[in-house]
């Protein structure tokens, strides 16, 4: 018997994936959430049907959504994650020898016990010193912070159940006042190909709020599309002026600093959803 | 009753994809051609169970192997495309109004035929006066051709049937042959994420006939990994050291002058299978 996990991106459009066995199937309090084990990508994790993660193309993710906005901010000390329970953005975020402090914000703690228990080379991260993990309502704990970060990410699921209201005006608004004077904030904001008007919306919403709004993409192989894209709110500093001197060396599989400029450069019709 | 296509792209991991109805089905002489309209990416082409071209997102794919050379050649006047039946490739070509004549050499005359019936909007194009279509073997065309094409774009299927020895360092050295002196070729080469060594040895190959060898990237949703590689071998031109002012304004829906450059900065894990 073969075992295929299908998974419907659109309801016209899905990846299928050849399986070895289902790991762990649960209803949590706030989601669905399914770790399977698969043949071409290992173990995957799925919320509400979605790929969340897998452990052979995660590192793109987790390298384009810390790298970029640590790389752009000069000296970050304190960085918050909203989400990301699985651990792989935090892990990618200790790689910079200026944080001092990384605060991972997850609402669903079972997300962070079965990625400790099954995506071991994601979340193995979580238990380092400098971590500070909160089971915790991301979009409050926002709201209560003022003057914090240096760097906030954002690694949500896409805008069903929890994470709704992290596709909101409101909550860009309260990023800004968690971050200090110069902070910077990231978000992924979903595919440019079935998620047209949420890539403009998030882009035209931060432009309203941060005096620097910037869109870059990368390649995820198991993400609608297989075309990400990461929308940058900053206050200060801009992504594209990086000081060549200030990129360090770091072990990465995907980020490279020509990518970190090259990543910006967006194909015209997704350049066109942000004009 | 709800109808998909699904497409084992590898044998643990594939896409799927709702459709309405099946417009074409048959065995050619030299491969399984198959026409159907899906709900999400229009009319797709698929030869030997492979997608090769939908409605939806045809235009990366034929804007990046059409517009990246041509660009890259100062007066690019005789160009040539192997294989490319379904017409894509030849209408981005006709968009640069120094190319006096596009010669079409596709091995299956049913590709053009259907295409012609299918995909209006892609192979209107080889109606065009400039355009000599001729259905006829492209490995021998080469072989028999010198000095002849400034530009030689080699849109083959993947390395399977027919298009097994258009990734044959022998086929290589034809093309070199083929071109004028300043000549520059690309051909497609596959994914980076499956067919590591392909993308390798091609890259290889090219290396040792050419000066100027360089490969980039596209995102293509209906290609496995949804990231498509391109390799370039050039005589004497490198697409990296465009002059600006040689960018005149062409429509396009994916290229733009900075993917032109940006197009080859490769994710780390790309840029080491060609060290």
């Amino acid at each position: 018997m073969e075992l295929w996990y299908t998974e419907k991106q659109t309801e016209r459009f899905g990846i299928t994936a050849k399986i070895k066995q289902t790991l762990h199937t649960e209803q949590t309090e706030f989601q669905k959430l399914d770790m399977i084990e698969t043949e071409e990508f290992g173990n995957m994790l799925v919320l509400d049907g979605m790929v969340m993660t897998t452990e052979k193309d995660e590192f793109v993710y987790h390298e384009m959504v810390a790298h970029v906005p640590l790389f752009t901010h000069p000296n970050p000390k304190h960085v918050l994650v909203v989400g990301g329970g699985d651990g792989g953005v935090i892990r990618e975020v200790l790689k910079h020898p200026s944080v001092e402090k990384a605060t991972l914000v997850e609402i669903d703690g079972k997300v962070i016990e079965y990625s400790k228990k099954y995506l071991p080379t994601i979340a193995g991260a979580l238990e380092d010193s400098r971590v500070d993990v909160q089971v915790d309502d991301g979009f409050m704990h926002i709201a209560k912070a003022e003057n914090q970060y240096d760097v906030i990410m954002v690694d949500s699921t896409e805008p069903v159940g929890p994470a709704v209201k992290l596709f909101e005006k409101g909550f860009y608004e309260g990023i800004s006042r968690a971050l200090k004077e110069d902070g910077i904030f990231v978000a992924q904001t979903d595919n440019p190909w079935f998620q047209k008007e949420l890539v403009s919306k998030v882009h035209s919403d931060v432009k309203e709020i941060f005096p620097i709004t910037r869109l870059y993409t990368a390649n995820i192989p198991t993400y609608p599309s297989g075309l990400w894209t990461f929308t940058i709110g900053s206050k200060k500093h801009d992504p594209l002026t990086v000081e060549k001197s200030r990129f360090h060396d770091i072990e990465t599989k995907y980020y490279t600093k020509e990518l970190h400029t090259a990543c910006f450069a967006l194909p015209k019709f997704v350049a066109d959803l942000i004009k």
